[in-house]
């Protein structure tokens, strides 16, 4: 499983995934699923991906070849005027790969499919954020939705809806990022450290900060100790229930 | 979908679950999920349903018309020995009736399967709390694993790990499951109001205290709203994160 969450805030946008993939629970690999090109100051463009590793690294691998020979007949994400025809190539992309392996493979059992969500700028344009299905179509983030997850996503809901702002600093919005995914960690084993992080701040169309968070990240590790202890206090901090009698 | 949970606490056994039943979203109804048999002092035994309505129904049916058939040949609840036969009755019966509707109905799209957990006490018996799966085999919560949840376990579980102590009081436990309910109806429209409570002190071998917890609850009310200022306040309370330059 994954999980993944991408954010659009006044600043800008945020995007965090993690780093485990797994066919059962014996066979756990670590891989990338952030995926950015950049042009700076031109576009920004960041691809979070869920689902099927084959599909996923194929689409990402068929994305990129595109950008570097400029003479193939298909559009390269580099060259979209807009985000919405860059969700759209991503989407096309996507919908192809996971047919072409259905249609013409043995049959599986696994599921081919694979959710992804972008997210970027082109300068001149505000950042947009999408999130493509394995049908191909896609949605956009509005301001009553301003932020995706995909893969093992409900754990990590709750904390979201109660704490997003869209005018939070990109600090408070790791901050978020970081309560969120330690209560998916702690719960779900299919997701798993390092996490990658990246921020776009809105008009600047480059990666403004990009990290690795590894296991032993001390911001993270105080994040997953004191909010242990934070909740407890906001429990505590509630009125107490008394029954009827 | 259904959200339901039962902890064993040093104090005794708390129950609670949503009434909410819905196939698709454009048909939903309220049903009771929450069932008890009780024997004043001799013997309680509370069984939380999750999963298909009509199975659910039938096993609910089936072991209710045992206990007022005392001459059948299977063996009733009231007259189980122990709170495992319990959970294997009601395992064999959760299992015949998914079977008969599987072997010998029209095939159909519909899961007929249903997650149950069962808890109770035994007049000179500890209290015991079991998960019982469609296919009737079950497990028992220990120490490690002291509560269960079935239906939609995601969004309330953080939460849950992170606050219950087998030493809280009943009071403190009502209010962390009005927060894990609250933060499931926040998520997930399938789970929805009012929700059953139900309690049994250890040795008391009785209901202690039974209560419906409508949607305009004073008390369920104040906790929503407070856990959300309580969040904010905690998740405030966390160390700031900076990005390295």
């Amino acid at each position: 499983m994954t999980y993944c969450v991408a954010m659009r805030l006044n600043q800008g946008l945020i995007f965090m995934s993690d780093t485990r993939t797994n066919a059962g629970v014996d066979n756990i690999s670590k891989f990338r699923k952030m995926f950015t090109w950049e042009v700076e100051g031109e576009r920004v463009i960041t691809i979070l991906t869920a689902g099927n590793l084959a599909t996923s690294q194929a689409v990402i691998s068929l994305l990129d070849e595109r950008t570097k020979a400029p003479k193939e007949r298909r559009p390269s994400l580099l060259e979209a005027p807009t985000m919405f025809q860059v969700a759209n190539i991503i989407g096309e992309t996507l919908k192809e790969v996971i047919k072409a392996q259905k249609m013409t493979g043995p049959e599986s059992e696994a599921d081919f499919g694979a959710t992804m969500i972008v997210g970027g700028q082109i300068n001149g344009i505000p950042p947009r954020l999408f999130l493509i299905y394995p049908e191909g179509n896609f949605i956009e983030s509005s301001d009553e939705t301003p932020f995706f997850q995909a893969g093992e996503t409900k754990y990590g809901r709750p904390i979201i809806l109660r704490a997003y702002d869209p005018n939070m600093s990109f600090e408070d919005a790791v901050k978020l990022l970081s309560v969120s995914f330690d209560s998916t960690l702690k719960a779900n084993l299919s997701v798993g450290m390092p996490l990658d992080l990246q921020v776009c701040e809105v008009d600047t169309c480059r990666v403004t900060h990009r990290q690795r968070i590894e296991e032993n990240d001390p911001y993270f590790t105080t994040v997953s100790r004191s909010w242990g202890d934070a909740l407890k206090l906001a429990f505590q901090s509630l009125p107490d229930f008394s029954f009827r009698n």
